[in-house]
């Protein structure tokens, strides 16, 4: 027993965090003299020594929660990633973080690391390739639990924490409408994609609510900067063109906002534009872009707490759908109401 | 035996890759009719079982590869990871990503999550907090070779791959001198990082080569956002402004973008703006932003590379430092030359 002694086994014993008793061991001088004298004397009563971390693959628990992500890059998953982490390193947890990098295949070796490194529990986002989940269906059957979040497949009997898309949607739409848009075009992304048919939904259903008709020239297929940049010029070409957009995300309203500049066509005045999840651009544009917040801090810290509440048996009985709430954020590229 | 084999070992042995035969195995449509047929006939020799994956655990190499990364939300960073995986996965290798969000304590949890993990070899870059390393010599002492990277410790035999800060903010500050500027700030970071000083010292050396006058007036500490704006508004109201300013990094950029704007000053005319790393935001900027390009994907690509080199015993004796090239990209926020 005692060449197993960790840093985590005399936090365990003292209930204090696993950082705190390092610190405490290396006399750090945050830590109280109180505290630095409890780790002290138990770490003299174990034999903990500090190389002890090397021995303890011994153990059989590794305390790991597993993350797989599309995406570092964007705000929103590196925003998920910090909830995710907050809540697991509170709990003793560390966190290994996977991307599949939107690919299947990686998805695949993700999965498999997973399993290999034996974590206790796994948060998964899907990657837009994925459509065959057998690599997921091992995790599973391997009874460690999972958690999705953001995109989930179909077919499992596992908690899921997403957003409410078309609510949100709708709510953004309806913002363009009572600042005064009269013709409201939306760049979407393919309606394969649940982003794409919830956000596109959302829209329709705004129109619908305001007795607006809907125009299916102002509807683009365009989820990208270069994608939106196209899309734009042509709706603005149309005979009767739309004062105001509503993309399925940032970057598809910075390519907007570009192109109706370089056309010299003012935003919000004459084109007003909403983008969709309040990354880290919409704050650097210029004018500033009004966005759908995603809370993407928040969902992380869910799909955390509902998976640490399986890993230690306190959630039991079939998986549950939680929503995230989400908010508008009004900056410049919308009028006022 | 038979019990272990795995998905990877039936890849090693037909020289393909893991997914590839992973997907062989499920007959996807995309694998060929000789590789799944090559595929199920070693699988069947073998007596690979499907969830065998699970039984890998009894096998001692683990084929991961682990980093500890400050920050995941900067560009640079998950560019850095994209070069590491693309090396990594080719090989065979996993990447398991651990996050220490700039906190000392959690690079203790994150090495700590490594060794317990037996990751074959470790690829870092350390917090802005870490200036105690025995959590990472207890990596180095458990034989598993590391590289650093970007942000390096001292007192570590370990390969490094880093850039040549200096000389980008040499090539930076000469670029504003050679497009005309006469006077240029410098909004840095303390001086105390590694980046704060080889940048500053990059830009002295750029104003002497062109005789120009040192003015202590001109370099302000300020390497965020809202520092930024702070540090632009003082020196604008100094009696003798600066016409130009060299950025520690590219989101003080924005922050004295805007402040210039906001007090109606034009850039690049009256004053030009040199950010520093090209990072998400450069592009999307109005005017687009200067910058230097520091090759976050190429420094990801050496790092994996030089770490799979150690360890597969490829590359053996002292560690050595491995410069990744830097270049500018000239954008709208300075003038022609």
């Amino acid at each position: 027993m005692s060449s197993q002694v960790t840093i985590k086994d005399i936090a365990k014993a003292l209930g204090i965090s696993a950082s705190t008793v390092s610190r405490a061991l290396k006399d750090h001088p945050d830590i109280s003299r109180d505290t630095k004298d409890a780790v002290n004397e138990l770490a003299k009563k174990l034999h903990y020594k500090p190389n002890a971390v090397a021995l303890s693959l011994k153990s059989s628990k590794t305390n790991t929660i597993g993350v797989i992500i599309p995406e570092l890059v964007h705000y929103f998953f590196s925003s998920v990633i910090s909830g995710i982490e907050d809540v697991a390193y509170d709990a003793g947890y560390n966190v290994m973080i996977c991307q599949s990098n939107e690919k299947y295949e990686r998805e695949i070796i993700n999965a498999q690391a997973l399993l290999s490194n034996r974590v206790e529990g796994a948060l998964i986002s899907i990657s837009k390739e994925t459509n065959d989940y057998s690599h997921l269906q091992s995790i599973e059957e391997s009874g460690i639990p999972i958690v999705f979040f953001d995109r989930v497949p179909d077919g499992f009997d596992s908690d899921s924490v997403i957003i409410d898309d078309q609510k949100a949607a709708y709510n953004a739409v309806c913002h363009l409408i009572e600042s005064g848009c009269k013709r409201i075009a939306h760049l979407s992304a393919p309606t394969t994609l649940g982003i794409g048919k919830f956000r596109y939904e959302g829209y329709r259903e705004a129109l619908k609510a305001h007795n607006m008709a809907y125009n299916e020239e102002y509807v683009v297929v365009a989820d990208s900067f270069d994608l939106a940049a196209v899309a734009t010029r042509k709706l603005i070409q149309l005979p009767v063109p739309p004062d105001g957009i509503f993309t399925v995300n940032d970057l598809t309203a910075v390519g907007a906002m570009k192109t109706l500049q370089k056309m010299g066509i003012a935003i919000p005045e004459k084109v007003a534009i909403m983008g969709f999840s309040a990354g880290s651009y919409s704050d650097i544009t210029t004018p500033t872009l009004s966005s759908v917040d995603q809370h993407g801090y928040e969902m992380g810290t869910k799909a955390a707490s509902v998976l640490l509440e399986r890993i230690e048996a306190k959630r039991n009985g079939p998986g549950e759908t939680f929503y995230v709430d989400t908010n508008l954020v009004i900056r410049e590229s919308t009028k006022k109401i």
